[in-house]
């Protein structure tokens, strides 16, 4: 299996690149005494919260693994049972290690891109854009490694293997579950807590250094934005590989082992663009920093879609679907740049938004519900259009099951360039640290500016990542869904038929898929306001302490981090029990039938609900930042305080409610792929 | 038909009542000369509104019937087209006289009530209600009138007919829409635009005669409550009648023509029940007036629950059929509990959301958002637990579709109360009205604490309405669906098959269906918002004008109420022509599986978010009056401030997106049966 071996060398190559950048980045400045002091702060607090929030995932890991061992014991089937909880464990262990890592350098690239800043704002973005490019080509290479090593372990019967390595896509989905909850929690805690109290009721700028809270807020946007939204991506390349590779062997009479490895290598010829891309980004001293991050996107696109030609005649010989993978890329496109529609200044619904919180707070955050329940109409669209579209390609190639096979391989080209995506995506949280690092420390207001930049640029590559993850989710959902009635139809011997939601028990399997998604996301914004609770009291509680608000006394950041750390996991809890217990009562319920319409409803509703928070929030973000650019007043007027309002109200949304949806639509394939005996 | 005659004798008789609870309100005092002056701006004012919005509502209907003329008879059914174009003119035309006459008794009674309340609170209560109830009596009884009509007059084929009245409910459900729509707007963009520069602004009360707004606030109350709701309610009883008609074809062989008329007899009853409920209501001078209608509706649901048993045993002579109209019936009541449970203050929600006000609006708007989240859990529960036991009865009968039968019967257990339930919704803007008509008459205070008392109860009365308008449009709508894939079969002339949405295209049905509901809504809270910026305008102009603020000159509230009207007018054809355009256009493109998944899976998406917006406004409303009442600090506290503006926020989504979205789902289901030929 020579494709097998390419993706090993491609993986191991990838894994050996992200070694070097972590060197390049390690090498570089540390800056001044200050700044290290605040930049050690945040790195003892982030992996402090990782260490303790990994105990708890592994702890309710080990015991779902038990479970799941002890159940396909008891249902007769003990090769099942061993195979699904190894490698159950094997993938929440290759999620929790991806994120880990990622977090290990981010951490230190903040430090690091701060000095820089000192001296360049382009060796800054650099340095931002090639820490965060470790996390991006770990997290895609792990995967594809373990996916592998697994398929490698397993390979007596290739065309067993895929199913049985579903586990390996439950434990990366449980894993990142959590770790997209807890630090998505964490991060917003913080952030409303450190704001409410500090911008809010005491009137200091934010990452002002006598904020008790400021340090949990930096923590945050790590554990939030770089450590969850990795094990997110990680969970999806996985998942994604083995739902096409599932797919795969129902095409083995046609390709033979090719259709079933061809996802790894297509990936892997992706990672290989992402890397070239990366190392493209070069920004002209005084040149806006998204315009080079832009440029290495389009090359990373560009060579994604030539190796995809290549990787497809190679191996598929056919090249209608190398215009259906052509369909995803396209699609990967098309959501970027309705993400930055919906989410940056320059366009007409972050305008409106600004416009009105002239008449106060209330007008503010219905115009920007509205903008968040509308821009859900054009990705739906761009999705249904690329399905379509994907699903013809594939029947035109003449091949059986061909349209199906189109639709996966659409999923395989939007997932080409996600190493990329994400090194754009972990720059965002790098850059806000470095900005928080230079404000805390004192620095001149012109290297302020310079990092202020770059902070910008990494909110909007942090909405780009958002629109992405949840694209791609959705266009492999579908994939997922057919893997899900093939392995029902394998188990109960007979076709699955069709998922008729015309019948009652279907239509309410349907229902309730719909209504976890609500009812999730109320169990997480509820979770963020507790914890903030905790974070408000104690903030206040040190601003009364003489000396901390003259800036004599030095507040006890620690205490902060620790008390968001404990409210966060905590109150993780209960939405990811709530996440994992409903579908698996449903499903014993209701059977296999109204199982899958569960699935596919939920699928729908968590689209656009995650897509409405995403976007509704980032909205708000930048309404916020464009009137605090001096427009309707500027800072400290009418409009901005309406505007802060929503910016709260957005934060949650965005980074905990939004893309923990993410995550559980992609939790609802997995658990129904690895329970799927118990639905019978 | 004995039946047909006693449906047309009951109905008539519930006219007749109604014409003696009309004569019995007109009879009662005006008051003084200065309520009357108030109480006449409000009269002519929505007597303007409802004139020129049926103007608009007439020249889109004949439009739109023209279409459908034209449309079948290029199809080549030219006896389709007659009858479909002509039921849906007439059917338009009962909905809109319905909703004329209503709105005719309420902006009567308002001013009765107030004069009433000077002296006794029972008996105001007792003229709200029956005020009410000439519109509740009014909209069951044309309904029925008009399905009995059609029947009558289209009688020679009786299994024929229910397919052709399809468009008296397609007729229904379109001017319900705009009816909805375009009062749901203007109620809230005058309230919205009355508060905003008049409370928060201006700092005066709310319906102080110096706001020039005050006078379109009332009238709003009255053409979005009233006239609005009115046409919802009428279009849910018969979009259910034609529903479950169709499908007693099905039965034809089992039941005969009692299948068919089972329906009417059963709605029929119900009109008696209500009745007999209406004026069981009798209130203790000191006693809440909740109290005295909670009696009321549990004489009507008890008298209900026993004439469905005399109908079921004479018609259907199966016991079992009388099971499932009973879980209609308890559904109705848990529905009703669970909507208190999550707008009244006494409960954990609305708590929540007041204690978050007191760190700011931003917290309040989350704890608001959240709950409205987390309360679409319950009823989709109940829902569900409802469809599956209706289902099972109606199997136990052993009669063939029995299931399908079961669950039809169980909408029309819900719907037996309607015509109670619509009295008490009435009821709401009518209070609201007295209420408003004391205070701006300069009324003492113990008569404006009576008042307030009753207005107390409207809220909840009208919450309430909503909850139940949901729940039977959900149920009623699994009827619906198997009457569209009923119509397809006989078109195509082969069993429909199944909705399977694991198929590319169904899939994508699905999708763009749950996301009309959402930019739906985008487009009606948007329509609110760009008509209250008018209404804004409008009054901070006024305010400038020297002596409207000392009171010393009168405004000019004719003004507020004509801007009002035309915006309303005018933003309410974007969303309304969206309604009615997507659902067309992508049953042509994706053809009639497609478009089942569309209408079912929109379906869905619509009663979450209706859920959701419904029950979220209402806890944020009830928190305001909860920290009204004293709490956190009580009127002019900072929390009272934030909870205002989660008030405003949710305003526009209980009174204006969630009601819409009612008459939404069901116009999905009418235009998806009258259209299907198309789909094919």
């Amino acid at each position: 299996m020579f494709a097998l071996e390419l993706v090993f060398a491609i993986s191991i190559i990838s894994l050996g690149f992200a070694g070097y950048l972590a060197w390049f980045v390690l090498k570089q400045e540390t800056g001044t005494p200050k700044m290290r002091t605040i930049s050690d702060a945040i790195k003892e607090g982030a992996e402090a919260f990782l260490k303790r929030q990994y105990v708890t995932i592994s702890a309710l890991a080990i015991v779902l693994a038990a479970v799941i061992f002890i159940g396909y014991s008891a249902l007769g089937d003990p090769q099942r049972a061993w195979y699904t909880s190894v490698s159950f464990i094997f993938g929440a262990f290759c999620s929790a290690l991806a994120g880990i890592i990622g977090m290990f350098i981010s951490v230190r690239t903040n430090i690091r891109t701060a000095a820089a800043s000192t001296k360049s704002a382009a060796n800054a973005l650099k340095i931002a854009l090639r820490g965060g490019a470790v996390s991006g080509l770990t997290i895609v290479a792990m995967s594809l490694l373990g996916v592998s090593i697994i398929f490698y372990a397993l390979g007596a019967n290739p065309t067993e293997t895929p199913f049985m390595m579903v586990g390996f896509g439950f434990g990366a989905s449980f894993v990142a579950l959590f770790a997209q909850l807890g630090g998505g929690i964490y991060t917003k805690a913080a952030d409303v807590g450190a704001d409410l109290v500090g911008k809010v009721e005491a009137g200091i700028p934010e990452d002002d250094p006598r904020n008790p809270a400021v340090i949990a807020d930096l923590v945050g946007d790590n554990v939030g934005d770089c450590a969850g939204r990795g094990a997110d991506l990680f969970e999806s390349t996985a998942a994604e590989n083995i739902g096409a590779m599932i797919l795969g062997v129902a095409l083995y009479p046609v390709f033979g082992i090719s259709g079933i490895l061809f996802p790894l290598v297509a990936r892997a010829f992706g990672l290989i663009a992402s890397i070239i891309g990366i190392m493209a980004v070069r920004a002209k001293e005084d040149e806006d920093p998204m315009n080079a991050l832009n440029r290495g996107y389009f090359v990373t696109s560009i060579l994604a879609a030539i190796f995809f030609y290549v990787a497809t005649m190679w191996m598929l010989g056919n090249v209608w679907f190398f215009y259906a993978g052509l369909t995803g890329i396209i699609l990967s496109i098309a959501f970027v740049y309705i993400t930055q529609y919906y989410t940056e200044s320059r366009y007409r619904p972050v305008k409106e938004i600004a416009e009105a919180s002239k008449t106060g707070p209330a007008t503010n955050i219905l115009s920007g519900f509205s903008v968040g329940l509308e821009c859900t109409g054009l990705p739906i669209i761009a999705i249904s259009i690329a399905l379509i579209l994907a699903y013809k390609f594939g029947e035109w190639s003449g091949v059986a099951y061909g349209g199906l096979y189109g639709t996966a391989i659409a999923t395989m080209g939007m997932l080409a360039t996600a190493a990329y995506i994400l090194a754009m995506d972990t720059f965002g949280p790098i850059a806000d640290n470095a900005g928080g690092i230079i404000e805390m420390s004192g620095a001149p207001a012109a290297v302020r500016k310079k990092t202020d930049r770059l902070d910008a640029v990494g909110n909007t590559t942090k909405a780009l990542t958002k629109g992405y993850a949840i694209g791609s989710a959705a266009l492999a959902a579908f994939l997922l869904f057919s893997a899900y009635m093939g392995d029902v139809a394998k188990l109960t011997g007979k076709p699955f038929g069709a998922v008729d939601i015309a019948k009652v028990d279907v239509f309410i399997g349907a229902m309730l898929g719909a209504m976890l998604i609500f009812v999730f996301s109320a169990f997480a914004i509820r979770a963020v306001s507790k914890t903030a609770q905790y974070v408000i009291t104690e903030v206040r509680r040190q601003f009364k302490i003489p000396g901390i608000m003259e800036g004599r006394v030095k507040p006890d950041y620690a205490k902060c981090v620790d008390i968001t750390t404990t409210g966060a996991l905590k109150n993780m809890v209960l939405p990811g029990l709530l996440a994992v217990g409903f579908p698996v009562l449903v499903g014993v319920l209701l059977k296999a039938e109204a199982m899958a319409a569960f699935l596919m409803v939920g699928t729908i509703a968590g689209v656009l609900l995650a897509t409405l928070m995403n976007n509704g929030g980032g909205a708000w973000d930048n309404a916020k930042k464009y009137i605090e650019s001096g427009m309707y007043g500027g800072k400290g007027s009418e409009a901005h305080k309406a505007a802060v309002v929503g910016d709260t109200v957005g934060d949650p949304f965005k980074d905990t409610a939004g893309p923990s949806l993410h995550v559980l639509i992609k939790l609802l394939s997995t658990i129904t792929l690895v329970l799927a005996p118990l639905f019978i």
